[in-house]
């Protein structure tokens, strides 16, 4: 955690350069910070995904109509205020990143923030401890 | 919202007409009635988005056995009965389409309807003006 | 249900060998017991998933980081206990199976247990009978 999983319609991809939203998700997610002015999101955990649908329908169907959908699955115990926060940073630089996507063509944008039911949480790899604090 | 993510077994791809069945699903959405009579989804928020594995395993692995998971999450605070109309009414629309590939292969088939859990909502699109009550 | 569901960036693939994990983490839910030693997961409703990323970022972007999600959403109601014995046992399969992965590559493992949030649940097609008990 936190996990950012990116659904989009595949005609969205010319104009939307994902690699290049996934970068900069990932950048403004270490910069989020909570009440105290400490990181809430730890580097090594960082992860964005995007997935173009092989099919998909949007709205009524009556025109080329696209979709993107971000949703951030982050660990339980955050504040109301922290959960805006990152959702905010998160919102408007995917908004600022997607400006020419939008002047050119219909697209649903939704951005939700989950804290997620997990009821069993293991990591075990060997990415968290290149970023551990010293 | 609301989204309906379908993830499939791409064996299953021949007899399933995805993007048909997509289409339909958007339109048996906007179908859906509250017991007011009010419709249920804001048609500028409907998106059915479907995914093949690249890779899967089902039930003891013994026979060529396919899977389709629908996930419809939808806005909090619908009553039960809402729910269940909508979840019976989209399983219909599905068991209808795929009866040809039911009946000739073994799948697996599941409708779930989710309240999410999300605690950050934003609509940063320009597609929901489009389809506006007047 | 028990649905396992799999997200990884593409650059595992070629050591991860994903096709050989998803059938062994299958084979492995077919052995989890609950505290009275029954199966936990109907072999017939047994399905994994897995989706390679189309784009993807990583921590702080600052290497080759690859990365892989395990999710399983299982059913409402079972005991803390076994939802550690499913969790545990997955986890385990997975990290051997890995061994080579992490041995050569910086991979993020992560692996969750969810009890889904649905407030409608359906079966409809003909895979569940073929298992059924006698």
């Amino acid at each position: 955690m936190p996990h950012l999983t990116i659904l989009y319609t595949p005609d969205i991809e010319p104009l939307a350069d994902m690699p290049g939203l996934c970068s900069k998700l990932a950048a403004t997610m270490q910069t989020v910070r909570d009440e105290a002015g400490k990181a809430v999101f730890p580097t090594g955990g960082i992860r964005v995904l995007a997935y173009p649908a092989a099919h998909h329908a949007v709205a009524d169907g009556s025109g080329p109509y696209g979709f993107c959908y971000f949703n951030l699955r982050m660990g339980r115990g955050r504040s109301a205020a922290t959960h805006q926060a990152a959702g905010q940073a998160l919102t408007d630089c995917a908004s600022l990143h997607l400006a020419p996507l939008l002047a050119a063509q219909k697209v649903g944008l939704t951005f939700q923030v989950d804290e997620g039911p997990e009821v069993f949480d293991a990591r075990f790899g060997n990415l968290h401890p290149l970023f551990a604090a010293p």
